[in-house]
């Protein structure tokens, strides 16, 4: 996972509640789109200035989406006009946060994360989403547009299941359902690169292979360490502690809750799969030496001994056998290759060179 | 264990409730089949139409199996009929559940897993089945016709035991127990593998036995994190918390929860198996480089004092000894045999070749 | 431990309460031996049938032991007789079960395993005893004669210590406090053989030692998952959940409970010494090798000069130094003896060949 | 982490209570540094005396930081003055506590530890800061200066934020954020290290690399241990078992409790990092064997059989082919260099010698 | 740590309550020690006989001491005199019990242990103390006689502090204080065999060094094992379960609890240093295994080539270059210098021989 560790440093020693946009700027725009629906009727609009947002009305339900939070000034007066407590504004842009959520007199803060995979760098990137729920309100807080709410719009638009007529506790759990949905479709691509280095791993096994088997594992344990609170709270909203979702929403709440633990699985199924391959690369470089070794063997064993019987009819011994003898040379020459062959067809019987 | 991870990507971005199946369609044809039953009566029927269902009644059980989800339509259909949650029937149809217990007011909804495993590919495949449980009625939901739930029906013709007599309640704990019941016999099927892979570790190691290892591991533990779950229901309805059994049916359940955990520890003990294998392969590749190594120098020494000996004598100088001796060339070849002979009966000695 | 994973394949497709006798026949014949004693007299008889058994009174216990349970029918008399719900008369047969205590309106059903170890085949072999404690009487169930609980009935016949003046409760007490006491017997023969295994490592080490440690691992991790239970069970008896055992017995059974877990942390100090048996094993591979490799290096620096002055000298060339000379062979010889004797002393400082 | 095992043994045999203070002096100078506030007014003085300090008044807030421990004396006094229990005064001069907290009648009673990193000697300093909060006091302990609470005083002069208007609680809030917040400044400064030693390891792996990636590995593991108790501490605040702080500066105090989280699992990425460091760098010394034996192997292969030939033309035969033909000698090289070159050409095609 | 694993099995079969002392008999003689104190007065008496012991009196604190256990005579005569239950008595003397507190109507029974470190064995002996903490009364057992309580002695007589003001229980927590110091001194001397062992591994690394870093590592684990249980007791004393401890003396005992958790944490630092040593001692033998591959290639690749060129010129073709020429010998030796040479300096360029 990418580092942001400098993100706490810039804040160091400054008060709480200061606005700081913490985190690198991921947009240069900040957008805000309106929806406002009842089951009748629907409204939307892209905002420019606070003043345009009606007034908070039983009858409908206010869903405002917030692209950009690296000024602070215009965090400044939605937090005003929403009467949210400095803390949660700051929160919001602190966008280093792990996932939490925290109850409010009149609404409930949600933080969770999005993650989106880089395959060529093999690194997870973050981004955090908050959430704002209150009892016809809904505030959602993006560091950058990614379209991932688009589906959600889109099913507002067309009308279509229960979303229009239900109230913002089903537009919130709708949220959370989507940002869930996505960590899928990381795992996939996450898993793909998975197989892509099993694949090199068995063919062409490297340092490099190595490194980046280590480096997926590593932002596995770290994406888990990052969902991980993730579950809990949703687990507690399953449980109605706070009393913000009706009884009815938190049934589906509670298939959020069984994916999130199901994502969470498949991260340790993942890291028990790269942990094999780790050690399946230590394996693989101990068998390369062993045969290494094996052919060293084998050719000091044919020629050593071709060598020796050379050297013993190079010595200058005046009485010595064969050396006058017509066919002696050949001779030597014919037993040189019988000992060498015979070690060969040794070597050979035993499948010396061919097993590993 | 089979990824079927592509099962939410088709999902993300749909409202709850829509009615897909998700998993490969495993049978061409949706096949209802009705027991119902009383400790009098039975009446077995293969149904084509839902009508034909009869409306429930308190003097007898209800039994309705159905293989094959992949028709949303009919689902609906069931749905409808029995009342159940659109979440209910969303779950059924997707089939990457992990085990879990949904409590209705009507109705119990259990989602468990029956796995089978390929040998040849060493790899579990698993299939959910889904278990409603009424006051009158069990609801079972399979992927493709197993014949798992076959000595039950055969039980139910046959009048033996309590289950005639009993109600709904102890039908879907015998549900429940045949599948535990099966699980020992995938794991007995997987430590005949584990056997076989210890044999060729010890006889013919290679990587790919190393692979095989590394992959029946990842198995057993995907496998222990899918069934882990289901211990944790089964405790959960023993301790009848959710009041859909009769206290006398929970002795029963306890049974069940017990072979639950055996068989989880059975997994337990299968890993550390596995991983003490995996020890003894890498060992024994470092002990294969110790013995080439021996080899190695055994043959050099062997072969290089020899060398020695006839480089000298051929060396080119006036005065030599021996060179003019008659027996001169076999006092050197009888020094070379003697020197070689000497290194062979001290590495005889100390057993270096035989010791492993 | 030794495998018996087909007792439940065994039984799949039966329904519950079937008395099958899973699990070897350990022995051939069943015997009842009953106890019946108060404080002021005692009688003790073998017992053919089941009518010789005495109706329950208040002013004598009644201990009947039971060696041998293949026999079905014996079984359910006993069930008979005593009133014992179908379901323990099937965990008694069914020797795999997991220590448990199970509560009955009448009764309380324990479930202990009790361990021999074979040390020849560095095996850990077991044998379910059920225990079954009524108010004034307590029932046991062993595969086969053992013996183990021989020095109780000396001690009941000889009337020493309160066993006689206390009631049932104290005399199932005594059970599970022989079987536990004879699990450090059984203790003490693991660590020997662990202690021999530690000799065979440093003096032989072998593929076959390494074997032998990974096998004693394992026995020694499934006796731990097989002895935990027990350690929870008699702690709830500890806590007297279930109000069979009097206030003054659970202080000795808190007794037993110290015990148990003394002895689960010896097997976890047992797990670390071979855990670090391994990895010296390990080690000593490699310094195997090192040893080889420091072997065959020394030689070759040794004859590799040597050979390449013989060689030197062994050139045609027309005009060389010393070839004429009357002592050059000899000033050849002692050079490569300097050579190889620089060598050799400057790796004898270094204390190459010694060092391991 | 420095080790100051020396602490404990330099009290043992003493009774309770007495002052010694136990750790090295790290300032030669006791410095008391008054400031006295309300949302009004502010006074500051460095005091020397006790007598100058104003008594407890209900209408400011007075912060008391002590630089400096090791004299018993003004501990004593101040111990005195602020009516502490003698065990807080030990406690706050046993300079090696472990972070706790401990609630008396009139004063809460905070052990915080604060962290500089010796970057070269790859060592984590720890220092210990006390803090008691009293109605409307806060004293402070710090075994020297270290300016870490310098952003506080200046935030409290420019009366900037809430602080001046708050309680004491909020300064208590303040000092704790203030030091965790550092806490993050030295993470960075270890992951700093963690990249050079990654880059070493890469480039220059030796066993230096090694020794230190442990010793990092080992201070981020204590470090761990040191900040874990922390982390409870804060969250016991923060659910206001003490009745110490307001609810309003709970809200404040989750701020830090994240922070402590965020900062553990940032402990446990880094130790992952290292861990695979370890992995990596086991793996390139095996590689590097691997290597090593390959160029051995080559070179081997390339000159032996140039060797045999030039042996086999050094035979003394009589009658041998080529010998006398005007081009032999050069055949025989060519042949010598043809076998080379073949063998040659035979592993850059392998790429042997490139792969690694 | 010193196995007495022979402990359990003299017991076996005997009927609970049974005196027998297990472990080795340390001392030769058992001494009893008597103090009787209050604020005003002291009486200190070696005893002979238990009549000595005065009657229990409101006024003042009894302490009796025991060295040796090994007499059940007088051991049956202190359980008669202070109405110690029989399971108490046996606990005393079976010397092997794990730390443990158990409540009875007049009195607390601890069980504590006290280790010593014996350097030259490496190994970490420990004795058994009990503590019996009545209302005016404190009994502890000790195996033989180590001195550990003589500073306590030295307050009692000398006055000084609150020890003599104070009832029982607090000369029981000064008791346990003074067990829980006494493990700090331990500690140190283990880790100051840690160093000299790290020592050795660095400059001298053998089998030995690894012998002796798995014996520490275990004897530390063990030692873990052994304190964990205290840590647990203590705890329950500091939330004052049993009513024995007065408000103001459960704020000490929560010192002994911080000092005993930081005593369990140094235990798992030291164990993450002796598994660091032997991640080092692998790598370093790795590492030597290299070195010495490498050396060899170097011998190798300087002799091989100059070999061959020997051999070139030495082969006996009429027609040769060079081999009438009267600097032909002096050009090939250059020839072979050159090659070496060549070789020997891209080895020196690559820093081959002096990196490791």
């Amino acid at each position: 996972m990418k580092k942001k560790r400098h993100a706490h440093s810039k804040k160091t020693g400054l008060p709480p509640g200061t606005l700081i946009h913490t985190g690198d700027v991921k947009t240069s725009q900040v957008t805000l789109t309106m929806f406002r629906y009842s089951a009748e009727q629907i409204e939307e609009r892209t905002i420019t200035s606070l003043d345009e947002i009606p007034s908070e009305s039983e009858n409908s339900i206010l869903w405002l989406n917030i692209h950009g939070l690296h000024d602070p000034k215009i965090m400044a007066e939605i937090g005003l006009k929403f009467k949210l407590h400095p803390l949660v504004l700051e929160d919001i842009l602190n966008t280093e946060q792990r996932p939490k959520v925290d109850v409010y007199d009149d609404y409930l803060y949600l933080v969770t994360r999005f993650f989106t995979y880089d395959s060529r760098e093999m690194q997870i990137n973050s981004e955090q989403i908050s959430i704002i729920l209150g009892e016809h309100i809904v505030l959602s807080f993006q560091e950058r547009p990614t379209g991932s709410f688009d589906p959600l719009r889109e099913r507002l638009r067309a009308n279509k299941g229960l979303l229009r007529k239900s109230g913002a506790d089903v537009l919130a759990y709708a949220l959370l359902d989507m940002i869930v949905d996505k960590y899928f479709i990381m795992l996939e691509q996450i898993s793909d690169d998975c197989e892509k280095l099993e694949d090199q791993l068995l063919h062409r096994p490297s340092n490099v292979v190595l490194q980046n088997i280590h480096k997926l594992k590593r932002e596995t344990m770290d994406l888990r360490r990052a969902v991980w609170p993730l579950r809990e709270i949703i687990n507690s909203l399953v449980r109605n502690e706070f009393d913000f979702f009706q009884e009815s929403t938190t049934l589906y709440l509670r298939d959020v809750y069984d994916h999130s633990i199901h994502f969470i699985e498949s991260l340790e199924s993942l890291r028990d799969l790269l942990a094999g391959m780790l050690d399946i690369y230590l394996s693989s470089i101990s068998n390369q030496v062993n045969k290494e070794v094996r052919i060293l063997t084998v050719v000091t064993m044919l020629f050593m001994p071709a060598t020796l019987i050379s050297g013993i009819f190079g010595m200058n011994f005046e009485h010595m056998p064969l050396l006058k003898d017509y066919w002696g040379f050949w001779i030597a020459l014919a037993f040189m290759l019988l000992v060498a062959g015979g070690m060969g067809l040794h070597f050979w019987r035993r499948q010396w060179l061919s097993r590993h």
